[in-house]
């Protein structure tokens, strides 16, 4: 069976709605990143980069939000995941997910997460300062050129609109506007009053 | 056919060996990132995030380097980049490649990009200076971890194998000494010595 390492408010909450929405079976282990659970030993022999989310399955542990979030939607095709067998239609929504991963991600983690990348206080409260706009930025993006709606990917439910989703819901603590975005806005509306948003968060 | 729009030592490397081991029919471009051409109207027409690579195909345009090497994978089944049909065994090579675009590319990025994330010209040197501790950690958790020899993946080459060497070139512009990898350096040098690389960098 499969078994998810998460935190509650973490990106790992992506892969947590889609094995919801995928109805997979698995079981959902909660880590606190405020006690340094992801640093532990015990953790760090199933993950060594110590963070979440991390997907233990009976063939080995994977880490990586979009890497995670592709395996839960091959595992279950009959599910509202399956992902199209065209190569192209394949990688788009890789490419989507990767922007989320590598850009907007990034952006956010320069609020709490600076000392990866900087060692004076004064750089990492100037990076904090700069959130509002680094984000808000991506949203931009999103906005205008990449969300089609009314999902992700169109009028297709994909992974990509549970990874959107948890950005979507840190953008007041980013400092961001919702009401700047409205596509992204009504996305979240529709996105919290599903079924296996609930299921998760009844989890919490 | 499929146009490659890239800098010659940008990360955009990685896809552009990777069509030529594929054997792929493309046609490729050449940017100046030092003249700013990915920020140009023409340019943000295509790929409206002003980066590079972004791969032109009859179905559109992909970008994100991960999701552009899956792509030339999955439309070259034949060739040395074959992808596992097995869904973990495909997850595994899209975790490494997104641990390369989302902390080490990244790390990578705060020596030269720190306008991203920072105003302060002391934050931006600031970041420059941490360089070769963040991408030398990332090296340390590819060398003792992640790396399974003789190619990232083990016995067979994947599409995790040229995403790796571009950023191993980059070592000692990055302050980090390729001594300390000694599997890191010798995948580099049997990198460098394949004919899809020599192809590549007689293009530039």
């Amino acid at each position: 069976m499969l078994k998810l390492f998460h935190a509650p408010d973490s990106c790992a909450r992506a892969a947590h709605i889609a094995l919801e929405e995928a109805g997979a079976a698995y079981e959902a282990v909660a880590m606190s990143l405020a006690e340094g659970d992801q640093r532990k030993p015990d953790y760090l022999a199933i993950n060594p980069k110590g963070r979440v989310p991390a997907l233990m399955t009976d063939q080995g542990v994977l880490t990586e939000t979009p890497a995670i979030l592709t395996y839960i939607a091959l595992l279950h095709p009959e599910s509202v995941l399956a992902l199209p067998a065209d190569p192209f239609r394949f990688a788009e929504i890789q490419s989507f997910n990767l922007y989320l991963c590598a850009t907007l991600h990034v952006a956010h983690a320069h609020k709490l997460r600076g000392t990866r990348w900087a060692d004076d206080p004064a750089a990492i409260a100037d990076m904090r300062r700069k959130v509002p706009v680094s984000v808000g930025g991506c949203f931009d993006l999103i906005e205008s050129a990449l969300f089609r709606g009314p999902w992700v990917m169109g009028e297709t439910f994909t992974i990509c609109d549970p990874y959107l989703f948890v950005f979507a819901e840190w953008m007041e603590g980013d400092g961001v506007d919702p009401a700047r975005f409205p596509k992204v806005r009504d996305h979240r509306r529709r996105m919290a009053a599903r079924p296996a948003v609930a299921r998760v968060n009844a989890a919490r």
